[in-house]
């Protein structure tokens, strides 16, 4: 067997020690240019061109958690994409997001600066009724988040292609009734798959919905956010902030008004960590299941776009 | 029935509405020396002159989750002292914490001000198996916070003293085991009482027992700690760093080693406040069942001292 190994990312040479000493038997090597025609691919961001040669793959996996990048690639005719299942990256998702809600909500940062200038304050409590959080997307990591931000007892609502029922979380489904679920919370956090339905849709229009007071944070990808209009609700009041971890370019692009506007916590996408030996234990896992015939779980559909 | 209020850090004016629209029969007022025999007392860092004068009280309540500066007063024999339940600080001391051991494990301080500072930068992830996280005291605070620590996957050591079974948390009782907890245990949450017993807990060749590296989160009582001892383990880089909401002396001295330090991370005794409506809700309920002459939860032994 021959697995090879592509990062836009990340260093190959930690990944391939990884692999052989999961996989003994196979031949693991990093792609390039011209290489033997390989039975599995794992790559992140990979070049066209990988797939124009390697047209012969039995499956792709993909080592971050989105497959945009991925789908806009020409893939050989019938090749499976194959996601993580999870691999670590829900918990990681789901402290960030609880993070940023947490300090928004108790104001933690305004305290923390305050002590910085030496200044004891005190802030009325403001009630977590009031802060109703709004989970965009349901799938592994959205589900993890929505019960993470539940167990601190503020409400919560999620948004769902199709319906899903999680205790304490009240689902909103489709198109129908997005406008409902933006007008019933406070804070949203973004974790839709980005396909041609979800790019934009944080547009103008729809984060006017938002509660007065709202707060947005993007774990997914940038381009589900217009910047243009984000920064314009954020300077109007309507919006009191947002924690961005993603951006439509990145790094994020020296002189973007994102950087060193005073509503926006900037982190560089890092909210959800590929965990190589997490990752590593699956793949190999996936494959063994392949080469049984088995059925495999996070098999990507192409039309659907996650 | 008469009930007196009395409040050190808070405006009684705001208490007395709420009380009384709860307690429609009875006079409610706040206490002022020489005020008439009352039945019940609502109290956060009396004098020790209302006690001297309030000899007849049916019960005392006490409105914030710590009851050592009433113990350490004269108090009328046999005056039963009633600790709130929960009243709405549990779900904040979790969030507190949660929001702290976060942001220290995930190095989200320093990810976003190198974004302050335009600079998107990488860590490698660390693996959360390398950050158990110790408990000390497992309460109804301690025992919320452990739990909501827990969910995010990180090991999690309780130290009581009498043995509680927990899911998912390890669990080390008394002085015999005091050792062993911190030794197994990397971020160290103090959120005992505060008594004769376990003040100064926190001392030089306790906190030498954490694990290198350690990180300390105190959201008791300052004196839970010596301050010095702390400073020295910072200093010297056995400890990463702390987090600290309480102080031996408050609002925290101007001048004290403690502000501007690089390693602590500051918040004004801010981690669980005292909400008013849940409280008065829970005197309420209490004031009817001793009036029934049913035994009330919270009820403080003040030998053990909580």
């Amino acid at each position: 067997m021959r697995v090879i190994y592509f990062s836009a990312d990340q260093d190959g040479a930690a990944w391939i020690p990884g692999l052989q000493a999961a996989l003994p038997g196979a031949q693991i090597s990093l792609w390039e240019r011209g290489a033997r025609a390989a039975d599995y691919a794992v790559v992140w961001k990979p070049p066209q061109q990988l797939f124009d040669e390697q047209t012969q793959l039995k499956a792709l996996f993909n080592t971050g958690a989105g497959v945009d990048a991925l789908l806009k690639l020409r893939l050989p005719d019938g090749v499976p994409v194959i996601r993580l299942d999870d691999a670590g990256m829900s918990v990681q998702m789901a402290e960030f997001v609880c993070h940023a809600v947490v300090r928004h909500f108790r104001e933690f940062a305004d305290y923390e600066s305050d002590m910085e200038m030496g200044k004891w304050s005190f802030r009325k409590p403001r009630s977590r009724l009031d802060f109703p959080v709004g989970v965009l997307g349901l799938g592994v990591l959205g589900e993890r988040v929505a019960k993470a931000v539940a167990q601190f007892d503020f409400p919560v609502n999620g948004w769902t292609r199709t319906s899903k029922a999680l205790p304490g979380v009240q689902c909103f489904v489709g198109d129908a009734q997005l406008d409902d679920f933006l007008a019933a919370s406070r804070i949203v956090v973004c974790l839709l798959p980005l396909t041609p339905e979800t790019e934009n849709l944080l547009n103008a229009q729809r984060l006017a919905r938002i509660r007065p007071g709202g707060y947005v944070i993007n774990v997914a990808r940038g381009a589900h956010i217009v910047d243009a209009d984000l920064l314009t609700c954020l300077d109007s009041g309507h919006l009191a902030g947002a924690a961005l971890d993603v951006f439509r370019v990145e790094p994020l692009p020296k002189g973007h008004p994102f950087w060193q506007h005073p509503k926006i916590t900037l982190t560089p996408h890092t909210s959800a960590r590929t965990l190589r030996s997490e990752s590593i234990a699956q793949i190999v896992g996936k494959i063994a299941a392949i080469e049984r015939g088995d059925a495999v779980a996070g098999t990507v559909d192409p039309n659907r776009g996650y």
